[in-house]
């Protein structure tokens, strides 16, 4: 089969053995989506080498251990468990240290042909959700998946530092839950796709009179300068949540979190259930976020565009 | 009256007017305590001028606003809001913008033969209390604080980092929660007091190979190296307090935070209250945390004393 993989010559087209497991299922990929972990990936970030790739919706081909699931259209949870560490048993595979992360870490990913994963991670997409949406249904947990590490109200005011595509999500998720959501960003293009969702589009420059007012202010820009600012936004004892990771090791205003009793949290990852009933409720709309769609075999090309500044989600299309 | 303040040509016992409000309670101290707080205002740290010192008891001399206080034997909540800004009105001045705080940011302390306070923020002393252990309800509420940030249940594996003073009265106070607390520092003779009370006590070198297991690390050692342990010993989703502020901006693995979930909650202050209540129902035991005591007129010898090496509590006593 094709798929696209980052080796240490960079990140090529190739054809590849058909992945087999006794005990997974085999999901034939549609779509998939190129997510800004897979540009960093392919910068060198992570160390990770094979088939990348981890947003997607397939088709359920084969499957060892849950037949009732063949023929059926999928999205699937990344991460795989041992199964026997006390998180595994506690049902929280996700941060299992042993564990393995479709196109991340240790198992191979999505911008493939096939691919497979236990038939636990495999949640079936209901019909009125498209194929386009559904690839959304991964960044949208990890988006989502704020709401359940910190309490949103209606009255509370919520800042997102960053309009890319993850702080656009973390926005609109918010957005169910307060009615005062900002989002600060560098692009007037991508605040504008925010603020046709009644969320307030502030250009990063601008944010600086704000002062202190903010009850809960997610980092999802990646950048030393966003944790910064993301500092002088929140209010004593307001809540900053960590959604990007960051390049090296930012340096920060401890004092300030000590004095003011700030609370950091970080969050990586989210349920998909949730996500992709919010998705089927209409209740949030990914439509306009796409910017294009390739297919496989333009993989590389593909990767090339997302990379471009001002571009959104960046899709892959499989010929099968 | 006598008082020990700070100044630019640094500290020295000065003869000062007596304190005057038409609006709040004077008090006569009869002991304070010094705080590494005070330590670090006599190196220059916060940019406080004035008398220092904000650990105390005393009794009350005058009262505008409360006359039944008068004759009583009180300790003092040190941070007085300005009254009328959203946070003060509802209760929390403890991070209202104008505040002033004890002998520390705007208002003369408590290294003094009088001090004056609202009358709100005085708490009377139970009989049962010594006033040395009344001088200890300050930090101790400050220790305290963190179980009403951070839920701790007893099977909970918990580590504080930083066997100076405010670290032992941490791991004390969440030892009344926690069946399994560590103390981490570098000196024995530290740890051998927190032993005394069924902590386990760690020394700093034997501890990196605990790996992460703690569900909460407090950082009460205020370096960088202390944080960068906390990372190291705090599991995935698990909780770090942050109880001491940094001199300087430290860098961080934040990777790792969001990877891994991790909160970090800042912590300054807490309630007099339940502290007062500890102490007076004896669950917990400050007694073998005092180190020397000094005349105020040796207040000067008392400060060189506090920051040698090995120090626990210094107080002062006054002599009226």
């Amino acid at each position: 089969m094709k798929a696209l993989r980052f080796t240490k010559s960079g990140l090529n087209l190739a054809v590849v053995q058909m992945p087999r497991s006794e005990s997974e299922s085999l999901v034939r990929v549609v779509k998939s989506g190129i997510c800004n972990t897979d540009l960093e990936i392919v910068s060198g970030y992570a160390g990770f080498h094979g088939t990348i790739g981890h947003e997607f919706v397939g088709m359920v081909e084969k499957s060892a251990d849950k037949p009732g699931l063949i023929g059926k259209r999928v999205v699937g949870e990344i991460n795989v468990g041992c199964g026997v560490c006390g998180l595994c048993l506690m049902g929280d595979s996700r941060h299992c240290a042993a564990r393995t992360v479709l196109g991340i870490n240790g198992r191979d990913g999505c911008h493939a042909e096939f691919l497979m994963l236990p038939s636990k991670n495999l949640l079936e997409v209901p019909e009125n959700v498209s194929d386009e949406q559904a690839v959304f249904v991964e960044p949208l947990a990890a988006a989502h998946g704020i709401t359940e590490q910190v309490e949103i109200t209606p009255e509370m005011r919520v800042a997102v530092i960053g309009d890319g595509k993850l702080g656009i999500l973390c926005a609109m998720s918010l957005g169910l839950k307060s009615n005062n959501v900002s989002l600060i960003g560098k692009h007037k293009s991508k605040l504008a796709i925010a603020e046709r969702r009644n969320i307030k589009g502030i250009l990063i420059g601008d944010s600086a009179g704000l002062g202190c007012t903010f009850d809960v202010v997610v980092e999802a820009s990646g950048s030393e300068s966003g944790f910064a600012a993301a500092l002088d936004l929140v209010k004593p004892r307001g809540k900053i949540v960590l959604k990007s990771t960051f390049h090296g090791t930012p340096t920060w205003n401890a004092t300030r979190i000590v004095v003011d009793e700030i609370t950091i949290v970080g969050s990586r990852c989210g349920r998909f259930e949730p996500a992709l009933g919010l998705l089927a409720n209409r209740r949030i709309c990914v439509d306009d976020l796409v910017s294009e769609e390739f297919d496989l075999d333009d993989g590389v090309k593909a990767f090339e565009r997302a990379a471009q500044k001002g571009m959104m989600k960046v899709l892959l299309k499989m010929a099968n």
